[in-house]
């Protein structure tokens, strides 16, 4: 039944559900002498909602952080960091009604079915995308660790329904722009066209998912456990974690299926005496081993499940055929909120493996004598 | 460093090398009472070796595998499993003369830069695809014990290269057809088609990759644990353990990154009184959590780097750019090998979680008083 | 750096601070469908304090416990269950002052060795026997677990410093007495001595150890993985991560070195039809697993290190040798707070061991339809 | 059902039976470059059999090491290191006969209780003495990794029934003369008193236990994770998982806990420049991280099960009481065979320590360019 903590090193486990009091995060595992505010960790939960209310749900959540542990004269200290923010502007009354008839697309059924009806299908419960908020909160850490040691992670939105953002990209342009648009796309041009895609689906009741594009930068060569704790593997299970993942790739990906080798492979070559690949079909990892190039990786979003239009479903008391309309404030494309919660994912878990290689000691820099 | 088994209640561990001695594995925590002969393992290690020849590797390995502890009386007594083969057929002199020149698109530079040159090299190592032996061996115990609760896992090559079997399959066909040839493509016009491109690529000294499709039928609903130990999260983390999968997506997968909600979302309906959903576009995990439907997981598996044309790359000890061309035996495409390793991927994830989530017990059926 | 959470099966992890705002545990893994309110959590935790303000130490702890998640309509769900209890009437200054002075018995030189002295030295930070209130917590969630399948765990001071409650015990008379003695013996008259030792220890200023014993009852044969994850094994170590404890042992323990074969076996015999032994010198495990019999194991529990008397030390600034007086409240005896700590360790590894043996279901039992 | 596995950055997992194939064990996360042979290895195994047969069981097992997997050229690789020893010399004609007679002491009813009837019974099975073979192959691993940080670890046999060497010994006496007697007590006037004491207990077809003490000498200061996986408590475990150990206590033990707060605190100083204590009552340990002290901690091995005596039991097959009378080859008192045991047992917990505190690196010295 446990299985809300991810990591070996850096252990990040969840708890919290989307109508209760708190969503939370521990960290255990986190290096010592870090210096960590609240404030670093509120910047990186604000990327969760986009500034503009108009794609997102009518619920405005005020999610303020706290810092419960871990911390001591503004660094880490070793031990566990537990994070929590309340819930407010929670309004269950839309669940109650809904509770026998599963939503399509949503784990209703099959937590029920999980839980014997016991678990807290309010808003979803531990089901419900706000859980990702835990995740961030964990992200923030790993990002401000992972800088320390001139890695950076940063994702963005790739694809909206059929909009797609399919040209070569500055990393650089990706970072510092990814969340100057409410998509959450650095392409202003694009992010416009993604937006009206949104907001045509909305007007129809309807919903739509997409693509985001994670960028694992500097992150050294030698990262990663081959065989079952690959980095690629951890990454990708730890991108399925987020609710509304259905595919993960890295580099070239299902395109990879299509090429001859002499075309998906990457030719090696030397900059400034590092060794390095010419292209970057692999993705940044070989073997569940960083190469020492970015990686990349893709997830596919599926469109938001909770829609207006109706649709069937089965009452659970009775067993009978029904059909639903999904009430409750839900937004047509959650895929700008994924982007932050991708990010961490993917920081998390490289945070966890550059511990377990030894690229990050376990404490940063001893204080005094 | 310890990243080699997978599994919190069913554990598989491997060990061994392409080169080395053996190729092993033990599963820690498989139930008592299960009828396992060395029979049954080596009849599912022959799906690994396709019958045809042309299309596999000159390197014939006969893979003898020996049952070492955990059986007695023909039967697992809850005690460690752990199964070998021995390498025979082993020329690793081709190895030798390149092991300062990484292979495009293989782990030799990452393994290199992992270990400090102490890795074994010959033939890939602990790299080689031969390592699937490994996880074939433990998806054998894991799929006789699966078919004791009824649940049954296969896969079949999907797509090779540009030849894709495109339309919907009876899955009775696919399971009783899979190994019928010998590019596991159980449509004998499409095999056909896809022997002529790997033949193709053969003769121009290049490789094709591909996509495998595998199923897990009539696991029960209520499977998985939600968040970081999602079904689909621990799924895909097995199959990117297999080496040359650069992607997983399950059900839609990324194609429902275009579709609308009311396109993706399945419907709930019941039949015989059990709720089902009448479409899969979920593939059979929701929230983390199997629906009872079919599970249907893909692979895109990339193209075997080792190819006969000349490549670029880096000679490690002068730091000079080099070429090379890859000699040694060496498969045109894997993606037949990968078929029995993903089914038992899919198999061993399977059984740790419904041993967790206490579908299958500790002991199958206790023995007299 | 992670080793905070212990647990396959039923995962507790605890964090906080002795001096920072909370202390808490969160347990990832307790079955879906156990009735738990507060106050059931509360009762446990009030047993920390005894009663009687003499033995204890002047910092009154106003322990008031909060469930922030994993609870819903009165039940489990499932989820995370994470509880919280907030630091009060907490007094740093007498720390500050002794911050490079490590006291002899304590964890201040280790941790600061450990942490690069970032760690929260104040009150022992996370090293005080305060962050037992966590761990307390999560054995009153795994007790009522334990009394749904009968099982009980009990624990009672054996011995404080010379006084030593060495006789046969009625099992009953132990669990209805324990806590009606501030010592937490349940034998009045013993408990009259000790308290006398543990004032005269007090008006020296010194401090005393002792011995509980804690008692398994009614525990089913078949509990407890052999070799590593043996029964005894993991409740050995998760007594050891109470602080104050420097031994453990089983039925005879360390007299049983002593016996011969014939004098230490426990012959077997039936009562009423079930297979027992006629004495238990084995205290309740052989070969790892339990055998039905009652788990008979006891700590010892070494003086309190914090002391009214002058210690010699080191000044680690200076690494010039130096005196130091511990001031600050502290108990001259901490065996009692042991009692309920060392409860729920027990407690919380036989519900891990008894879910991961198919004892205890997932869900305790289904509601509705 | 998976408890076969210890550590957490080096792995060890054992398998094998006693009068099966083989006994084995894999070790998953033992850094890259120590340089190993089998020769290594099989030193430490034959310090298993004392010289002296007059002191150990007829059956003399010839264990030939084998090492199967991770190593090349002469030096550990980093990939899963895989030894075995082969069974040879096994009659398990007198186990068939009793069957369904559970022998008092030992692990045969709760095996079958926990298996249903189909473990291994035959000469213990997996519950035999001899699977400590494994944990010495292990620890032979381990000690060789120790040493090149200047750790070192040994034990010897403090006490033999009643005979005990209770006097303060120099740790390079100890190390150097505790396999020079048969006994492993490395005074000879004691160990001629304890081999007095078996061979008087084995004339009487009795058996005796006794005490080991372990030694780890020059571990660093800051090893060990504090709370569950304090080093202590991780080292306990692993010492429990020895069979017959019935007591681990670390420094002043169970005597701690009759001491005064003034007599078992242990002062600190500085030697060198170097922070120690002038005492060691606390075992090398403090809030389960190493102090820089010697670790130091003692074992209660219980007499062995199997006398040759009548002893009372029941048939399990009728349910009725029943006398046997163990046939089959067994030690009069096996805490010589335990010594190498429980050394194995703390450098496994030690290394395993070392590497999570970041004191063992990944690669010990990386080799050419």
């Amino acid at each position: 039944m446990a299985g809300n903590s991810t990591g070996k090193e850096f252990v990040v486990t969840t708890f919290g559900e989307s109508h209760g009091k708190i969503v939370g995060v521990t960290i255990d595992g986190c290096p010592a002498g870090l210096a960590l505010t609240e404030a670093d960790v509120q910047a990186e939960v604000d990327h969760r909602i986009p500034r503009d209310p108009k794609i997102t749900s009518a619920r405005v959540e005020k999610d303020k952080i706290t810092i419960q542990s871990g911390i001591f004269n503004g660094f880490t200290t070793g031990a566990p960091i537990t994070m929590t923010v309340e819930n407010r502007d929670v309004d269950s009354s839309d669940y109650e009604a809904m509770k026998d008839l599963p939503r399509p697309g949503h784990a209703d059924y099959t937590a029920r079915v999980k839980y014997g009806g016991f678990n807290d299908y309010r808003g979803g419960g531990r089901f419900s995308g706000r859980i990702t908020v835990a995740l961030i909160m964990a992200g923030a850490v790993a990002k401000r660790l992972l800088n320390q040691f001139g890695v950076d992670v940063f994702a963005y939105t790739k694809a909206i329904g059929n909009v797609k953002l399919d040209k070569p990209l500055d990393y650089d342009f990706v970072r510092s722009r990814r969340y100057k648009t409410a998509v959450r796309c650095p392409d202003v041009k694009c992010a416009e066209a993604m937006e009206a895609a949104i907001a045509e689906a909305r007007k129809e009741g309807d919903s739509l998912g997409g693509i985001v594009e994670i960028i694992g930068a500097n992150v050294p060569a030698g990262v990663g456990e081959p065989l079952f704790d690959a980095l690629d593997a951890d990454i990708a299970k730890a991108l399925f974690a987020i609710p509304a993942v259905k595919g993960v790739e890295f580099g070239a990906g299902f395109k990879s299926a299509t090429l001859k080798g002499s075309e998906n492979n990457d030719a090696f070559g030397t900059v400034n005496g590092v060794v390095g690949t010419l292209t970057n079909n692999h993705g940044g990892v070989l073997g569940g081993i960083s190469s020492g190039m970015p990686i990349v990786v893709r997830i596919a979003v599926k469109p938001t499940p909770s829609i207006g239009k109706e649709q069937q479903t089965v009452a659970l008391t009775t067993m009978e055929n029904a059909t639903l309309t999904v009430a409750g404030r839900h937004d047509p494309c959650v895929v700008p909120k994924a982007v932050p919660a991708a990010e961490s994912a993917v920081a998390v878990i490289l945070v966890d493996h550059m511990i377990r290689a030894g690229f990050i000691p376990r404490v940063l820099k001893a204080q005094g004598p």
